[in-house]
């Protein structure tokens, strides 16, 4: 039985983590969730799994929460709820699910505490990977990646040599707006961008894989997680996210990881490594897709993944500016106060204002993020 | 510094593995090679690699292959000097590189010597699977798969657990007539069924490719290595021959390898597994190729896999006289005595004929190849 915590779980993979809980509950006991502002969902949670410690977002949720709830369940609120459910809880893995670099605190207090870490906030590698993954390595703990990308590359490794990895390649489906060129991109909707080919994911994370940020933070995220060069690390155009991502050894040797884009499947990975039990999801049948197309990324369509590159070579406080500049620029998109275009243009301002500093420490990372947050709110057009 | 011993060296499988050992000296030493009747390679070959033991077909090409060399190689003849070769020597592995049922001795003969096998005959498994994989749990050693589908499937293993396996899918290019009805097979030629579209091998393996044959033979080889039922192997065609076959699991995720068609990959596979160096091959580049193509295998179209599916699950002699069958049908077409569709009848008026026995030791699947060849060499039309 494996005990579990979710941070977000009322989002797209902290609903897919329960669905793979609910269907086999004789491997996993559910300890702690929190959830932000849905708080009918985290009732309906509670109700389903029975968890020992919730949180949301305020106190005023945390009441509603407390009302509605006939459990023992201990219900808290805000930052110090969200700590809570990260590190008190008996949970042996914490599925890390919220969305932005709001995660990575408590990441970091469930990696203390000695808990295996399910990687879904991808943010948190992004913007402080080098604290991260040296306190993983110092509590022993693992950091199993629930990223499709990423839980691929981790699936290609078994039972490998680390060292003879000449590069790994993620899989890009284009997004959205995969068939558009830049001039097609002016004055694209919301409504628009937000209807990704494949995959069925929260809004944030679509419209970043319609500015190919998603990819950008994925590789710095594999660069982390993988510990490679970024010249290792390459990514390419794959319209139909069937071969979701592969290792290249140095004998030429590609080992790949395939499947339908099924999230439960990288999810229910991360939950049961090293075992593999059956997914409520489809079985792959590649005679009937019948054929798979690959094509070469074009930095030039896709500045965002080339400025994620760049940040990521830099390093330091690069790559959290980086993150901060995108998630400011794509919630100003999503509230209809810039065009589709505009989110570029603000991580490239952010970026060339931003002076760099080398192997910072949480309060410099956190300093840094509040001045490009604010940088990129205040960018006009 | 790994020592090998390579029966069938001047064959196709023979010669790219003496090209693998020539790249890295200083990772090989070679201790012994049978030939056969080229001896003119043999001697080029003994004089780049200085094997201390090799052996030829006939006492007279032993005789011409000492006279013009001047090393210290013992030189050897018939199947004892293969014998030699396969137990004698100094050699850690022995590639087993001959082809046809003639393998099966030597490579039972390395087993009992404690020898690693690279196994590249397959008609050592398709004849005598159970005895071979007995002999290898046995003794210890490792039967190291160095045809290029069984070579994926058993590095998409690496790390797994095997009972966590669902089914193995064995990708077929289809062969030299893939793109032709059953009607339009009539008349083909032997020169026509030679051209191979992505792989350069020996002609025997070449003609059971365009039959699939060579596919069915692999499907009752993956039975035994791989420890599978015949209702959990697939195979699919995959004109591109990129994804040399992959593995699905329980959780429905799919782990595949894939390269070039570039035998030189699986046979170093074997020779330094679990470690992987660089090889003198390319590197696959998916945005060049553009596209792969899958499609669901028709039977009807290559009822010879149907009939070695059938002769798997019957078991027994079956497989074997399956084997030897096409053994000398493909011989009789070779050199011009039956049409290509006549070797199909051949093997189907064989298994018609035989009388099946469960569990045959060494002698009975011996005798029952024989009878099978002295059949199929007598089946007119």
């Amino acid at each position: 039985m494996k005990r579990i915590a979710i941070l977000g779980s009322t989002g797209s993979i902290g609903t897919q983590t329960l669905d793979i809980v609910a269907h086999a509950p004789e491997k996993f006991q559910v300890e702690a969730l929190a959830g932000g502002y849905n708080s009918q969902l985290l009732i309906e949670q509670i109700k389903a799994f029975q968890p020992k410690i919730v949180s949301v977002a305020t106190k005023e949720l945390a009441d509603e929460v407390s009302k509605q709830i006939t459990s023992t369940t201990k219900v808290l609120y805000g930052e110090e709820g969200l700590m809570e459910v990260a590190a008190s809880s008996e949970a042996d893995l914490v599925v890390t699910a919220m969305v932005g670099s709001q995660g990575l605190k408590p990441t970091m207090a469930a990696i203390e505490a000695g808990k295996h870490i399910g990687l879904a906030n991808k943010e948190t590698l992004v913007s402080a990977g080098h604290i991260v993954t040296d306190a993983a390595r110092r509590k022993g703990v693992s950091l199993l990646p629930i990223d499709s990308e990423h839980s691929a590359i981790f699936q290609c490794l078994n039972g490998e040599n680390r060292s003879q990895i000449a590069k790994i390649t993620l899989t890009a489906s284009g997004g959205s707006f995969r068939d558009r060129s830049r001039a097609e991109l002016e004055g694209v909707t919301v409504e628009q961008a937000l209807q990704h080919p494949n995959w069925s994911m929260g809004a944030k994370i679509t419209i970043d894989s319609a500015t190919m940020v998603n990819k950008g933070l994925e590789v710095i995220e594999a660069h982390w997680l993988f510990n490679l060069r970024y010249d290792q690390i390459d990514v390419l155009i794959h319209p139909e996210s069937v071969i979701h991502s592969y290792v290249e050894f140095e004998d030429n040797s590609v080992i790949a990881q395939l499947g339908n884009p099924d999230m439960r499947v990288p999810i229910q990975y991360a939950l049961t490594y090293p075992d593999r039990y059956p997914t409520p999801t489809k079985r792959l049948d590649l005679a009937a897709i019948g054929k798979l197309h690959f094509r070469e990324m074009d930095f030039n369509r896709f500045p965002c993944l080339k400025m994620a590159f760049e940040s990521g070579i830099q390093g330091g406080t690069t790559p959290t500016v980086y993150n901060a500049a995108n998630e400011v620029a794509v919630a100003r998109f999503l509230k209809g106060e810039i065009a589709f275009l505009q989110i570029e243009h603000i991580i490239e301002s952010v970026l060339l204002k931003h002076e760099s500093i080398s192997n910072p420490p949480l309060e410099v990372i956190h300093e840094q993020d509040l001045w490009a947050r604010a940088f990129a709110t205040n960018v006009q057009f």
